[in-house]
């Protein structure tokens, strides 16, 4: 038995800090360092990569729409060969820091406006996939499960790892309950640690209205950058620790 | 008999063209390819790309100053660590729309702003230094004779490849005659041919005062922005053909 | 008999330029200033809006999505909040610099996707008007006739004036012909001249199918930007001119 | 007996935040608004300038250096006019958020690396006095005594007001501690309360060798980003009150 844990990280930007990547690292088996367009200066990412290469965690390349007066949570119609180009230049630009650093990227997982556009978004799903392609190496999609994007990636030869998000409660139909219906995010450290080790133990987590519902998910996220999040970060890992689920890198 | 030409390109930004890379393609053996921070967007460095590998002619990562609205012609006052990864970022984001396009960054030459500080700058000079090393496969930096910076490559083991500019004016101590004197700039294709010519065979250049001083060069810059430079370059490329010069990349 | 001519100006940015002012300032009798956030440096902003008032040109401002990259010409869905608070910094931007050119702004002319957009969205288009409406003065605003966003301007109070593309197709129910449609961009200088003085003086266009229909317009906007763009706005202000209508601004 | 007290507010942008505004409002009564170019975003700014309004303090255009990545802490060699229309662009953009809110510009504070820079550098002093000149008005500049800039300002008929730093020593010339001398910065916050009151009664100083120096202050600046700043700022504010100096904004 084992899962990925996997966190955003590197978002910090010049002055502007943001998040606690140090204690996140205490937790993940998987960093998401931001590439620069929706967060991320170079040296800020340049430390970033180095600490989660010390750490052991594997590196990802967080993608997002160029937008950083909106950190990227604002979808822009971009033309898919613009945006392929975008997630290229920011894979490459990673790629440099984490080499410098003694890593290198090991996954992709598109942030914000843009990981939710690509769910259901066909155009810059395939973008999205072609610009991993065209990156080399065939690295891994990490991406919401039934989206898009993920059959895009298997169809294109790539690995489609579906994640779970530890602190969010889910339809029976298995989606995500909307941010503006009640039950949409979890606080409570012990009843999410108690749904993530079910998750991994048994694929299961029960849904809003209380029916069990399986939930495909190598790997579960762990928000890094709301209050609490570290203190329910190490909660989630220490209950899978203590129930004998091995945290493990996917890629 | 040989020597390299090399031109900036890629250097439109979203809806702004500059320059006419496609016919100093005609000319050259080297692009000087923008990375983002000065100039150029993703798609257009990934059709610049496109084009230099089709064309057969080396790419360098024309790494600049994060100054989009001065174009990378400020000096900018960033720290050394700032400086390294702001250098490393525009080369891995370059290597990788190179490598999408078939070809990869065969040197580096930095730009405008960057290009002129690193001739005394020892702390600047040394991050474009260090950011080459750590970028691995020890790539040539393309620089000013005489420069700061090509000392400092040349002492970390890297390749110093000296440069000569086609439209300017020499003074007898072999530095360039400053923008603010008489004689800075030539505008004759026929008087700059002969001088590549003469540079070229001989290796010698005639001074503002009319002596002749040895110039090291193993590359010509030839400008493609400004009015002529395309009929320029193409005049300099004939009268180097004609005079039996090969033209060829010299990394 | 009189009309507004308008086109958009000030649209190069740091080295990269973009469209011809001056020549253009021969013809409209309206410009729409870039301010910043799609294209416009404040250096070029400041030269144009010295240029509007040397000509006697009314200057509005041409506010677009915060998008350097897409040049304004992409989507962003961001909030109504931050797009009235954005279109308010653009036009207090804009403000500054055409007060110490000895003018001030007359008029708003949303860019690009904004224009575009608030043709249809509701919350966009209620947070431009927003924004003139707390930026004070009640200043007009130019706009596509039927548009969502002109509704509301009049709505709250304020001037909404409608304009016709000297160089577009109309279908018969008065919108334009979509740029995927054939008969989308005229390109005859004399067709495009007649259609214009026809439209100042009986107020009526042919469409596509040959029909003929009341276009509301109190402006003709003349591209700027486009190959044979100088020699078009030139032609169809003489036509206009020669035909006896009044080219004055609206505003 | 009367004392300005003024802080930096408003550098938050997007998603990212910076010191605690609201809790700085409690004690000063002069706020140094960033406007977007080191800097602060529109509708972080317009909040910014509800606060201030709200709690009856005085709004300044804190205008910088064109540099995100730096937070403006870096010095960039633009030319003087690319500055002072950088800087009438960022005052412009405030102004119109200002209002928006209720209020409006009453000074201007240069920021970071413009602030430092132009205690010394003519050409860039001379151009932020002549966009506050140009801007109309005629604002107060809030400087460093002795500074180039304010010279300047008082021969272009401005108010220069003079400050001092609140957790900062003086040389016995009357200059600040470079922060690379031992005693440049001062944490404690009985001994920084008394030198302030010492300074709002007598005009008096201790400098780092112990004696007693003159500084010209009509107002305090207190840092409102660094740790301990919002305690700092409040013992300043209440060891003023106790004493019975008034806190009055300058402008």
């Amino acid at each position: 038995m084992s899962i990925d844990l996997n966190s955003d990280v590197g978002e910090s930007f010049g002055s502007w800090s943001m998040g606690d990547d140090a204690a996140m690292f205490r937790s993940v088996s998987s960093a998401n360092v931001a590439c620069g367009f929706h967060a991320g200066d170079p040296s800020g990412i340049g430390a970033t990569c180095r600490a989660a290469v010390a750490a052991g965690i594997s590196i990802g390349a967080h993608v997002g729409y160029r937008d950083l007066a909106g950190f990227g949570r604002r979808f822009l119609d971009c033309s898919p060969t613009e945006l392929a180009d975008d997630v290229l230049y920011q894979m490459g630009a990673l790629e440099a820091l984490a080499r410098a650093a003694g890593g290198r990227i090991r996954y992709v997982k598109p942030h914000g406006a843009l990981y939710n556009t690509i769910v259901h978004h066909e155009a810059h799903a395939q973008a999205v996939v072609d610009a991993v392609k065209e990156f080399g190496g065939d690295l891994p999609l990490l991406l919401l499960p039934g989206s898009v994007a993920l059959e895009k990636a298997r169809a294109a030869g790539l690995r489609g790892v579906a994640e779970a998000f530890a602190d969010r409660g889910y339809t029976p139909e298995g989606t995500l309950v909307s941010r503006r219906e009640p039950g949409a995010v979890l606080h409570d450290e012990a009843e999410v640690t108690a749904r993530m080790v079910r998750l991994a133990t048994e694929g299961v987590l029960s849904a809003v209205d209380g029916s069990d519902i399986r939930v495909e998910a190598e790997s579960i996220c762990l928000h890094g950058d709301t209050p609490g999040a570290v203190a329910m970060a190490a909660a989630v890992r220490a209950g899978l620790d203590e129930a004998g689920v091995r945290i493990e890198a996917f890629a």
